[in-house]
């Protein structure tokens, strides 16, 4: 008998409790032994639920329990949930999180402990909701060098910036259409201006190059500035306008990341992804690229990856997975990378750029500095790099 | 000191040897020790190569060696290879293979020699080159029941009817263009009439199950009976045609996998995967519809693979991997899905049906059996599902 914990019980621990209902048999048999919810820690009163028998609110009870193998941290933020995360790791139990800003903010500590203590630290459900792109990414790609990667990581902008796309929508007005879905928070800035699209690819990046990349270091642009003349004429001309997380490693050997909309070819498969799906995509120096496609969120999408990591963990009881990363290397400041970029405004397309709609694409490299200070000399009004 | 030997030196196994030179630093870093490759077994003369020094012709010698921890068979075929990997598993050897052939056929036995053993008999390249697919389905998707995997599983293939559909390039001639390229042998059937698809659905299909389905036993139809008619027809109806081998729960329990050509709603994300390129969709009863693409041939994306697996394999030296499947089950037959389905020829469109070019789309679903015998009734020239 294995057992589990779960710590928070809002969207993604509830959901991590339906998977086990709906799937419990399956995932003994895989797992060779029962999987059992031990404990529910919430501050939220469940006596009235079916959870009544199992809800704690005194989170010693799990640190001191010996029976207890994984606890799921699914609180959200980085206070209590890193206070708990810490000394569950230090108590000797396997976590499993959802949260991406704790990682992305405190992995490089809470992996340094779990290395410590033998334990896992375990967090596919952070980027990409279901989808499975962590394990992937430093298992199944570790023959690898990456040199990019490149996703939609972010639903709730992929879905407001598809509405504006395809149905015309104003953005003010795919927001509101996305509130009422329940894509979107009732505060969205966080989504709409980047910063969870920032915590995923600095995941990412801390991953792929074993260096920590924290969020409020990287340049980060939302789509709050983006009208529907630049998601018009980009369609015209045969790009989609997405929000993107971006992460490359320069040839000098050191690496920059970011998150900013760009223009994306529409012969490219990130361009054809809609609606609130996230895509991955990874290029590593021997496979090449390859993309990974799916629910990006959601209760039972984002619990399937949670529950992956959890029969992992206990599959890995006695020996710790390889995983953790160094602190900040030398990172690149975007403004050194070359892109094409996309400028619109009114002005006389200049050499060097063709003409499209109502602005101009340069036909080859530029740095973003050099962008900027033409964007600025020709007074274009939106400036967006074009992915390559 | 870890150490490793390449059995086969073809495409995929000179594949590896490159894939160590090019990223060899990066392999022993994330292995916490060097990597290196003690033997490459090949009936060819190597003597001219840089390999002379480690070249064999005797397999004993691998076999004997105590401090060789990871055999990768690159032979093929299921006569040699079958020998060579049985015997490398008893000699407490990992065993790490792009084989499909030998998976599909053998896994149950090799899988079984494995566990008796405690060491990994690993194949992530087996299926879809280098894309990452068979670790995510048996580990991250693990808390998942799932409900169906359906891919564009031969580079080949996709690559003449991607031709077809966007060239207006006959299907002989395409076939001619893709031999020309490298991308199909001079004996084209394994590829074109689905042989090879088959044993990659067969080995998702064992995975996702636990029970062996032999290739032998499911349907399998290739492309070689399409013509220009059907996929401009099909194109015209917003449909693109694609080789799929798909893998179905039935309500019951039980379930089926076939190959077979199908249309493909443009608006599906399999429908945009073109040329040599491959993906797989996995849905999962959590974590809905998850795709995978990339390249699924070629000497380095495989090798990719094969990388991926030999790292996996030692760090989990001691511990074998939880991996494997039963005899077969109760496999049901194709003939009972139920499926739209696409008639071609010059009959009078009949009721429940709507027309497209010179054919005709079913608008509810019937068994394969009914489809036939309608095929059979109308005298159509072409009947071929449409993918769900």
């Amino acid at each position: 008998m294995a057992n589990f914990a779960i710590m928070g019980f809002g969207t993604v621990g509830s959901g991590v409790a339906s998977v086990l209902r709906m799937n419990g048999d399956a995932i003994a048999e895989r797992l060779g032994e029962p999987l059992s919810l031990k404990y529910i820690l919430d501050v939220r009163d469940l006596s009235a639920t079916e959870y009544a028998g199992i809800a704690v609110k005194d989170f010693s009870v799990l640190e001191n329990d010996p029976e207890l193998d994984v606890v799921v941290e699914s609180i959200g933020g980085a206070k209590v949930a890193l206070e708990f995360t810490r000394r569950a790791l230090m108590a000797g139990k396997h976590v499993v999180t959802s949260n991406k800003e704790l990682v992305a903010s405190h992995g490089r500590e809470l992996l340094a402990i779990a290395k410590e203590k033998n334990v896992n630290y375990l967090f596919e459900a952070s980027v990409g909701g279901g989808i499975p792109v962590l394990r992937p990414l430093f298992q199944c790609l570790a023959g690898n060098q990456i040199e990019e990667i490149v996703g939609i990581l972010n639903g709730t902008t992929n879905y407001i910036l598809t509405r504006m796309i395809r149905g015309g929508v104003p953005f003010d007005e795919a927001l509101k259409e996305a509130q009422a879905k329940g894509y979107a928070e009732q505060n969205p800035a966080a989504d709409v201006e980047g910063l969870d699209a920032s915590r995923k690819i600095c995941i990412l990046s801390d991953l792929a190059w074993g260096r920590e990349v924290l969020p409020e270091r990287i340049s980060v642009q939302g789509i709050s500035g983006l009208n529907l003349r630049d998601v018009e004429t980009a369609s015209k001309a045969g790009y989609q306008v997405k929000l993107l997380g971006r992460a490359v490693k320069l040839e000098d050997g050191r690496h920059c990341a970011y998150v900013a909309p760009h223009l994306v070819r529409e012969d490219c498969p990130v361009a054809g992804v809609d609606g609130v799906f996230n895509a991955i995509m990874i290029r590593g120096n021997a496979v090449g690229d390859v993309m990974f496609y799916g629910r990006g969120a959601g209760d039972l999408p984002t619990a399937s990856a949670v529950m992956g990591d959890v029969i992992d963990a206990l599959q890995h009881r006695e020996k710790r997975r390889n995983l953790g990363w160094g602190e900040g290397g030398d990172l690149a400041d975007t403004g050194e990378l070359s892109m094409c970029w996309y400028l619109r405004g009114g002005f006389a397309v200049p050499q060097g750029c063709r003409e499209i709609g109502g602005g101009a694409v340069l036909t080859g490299p530029l740095s973003t500095k050099g962008a900027k200070a033409l964007a600025k000399k020709l007074g274009a009004e939106t400036i967006l790099p074009v992915l390559p």
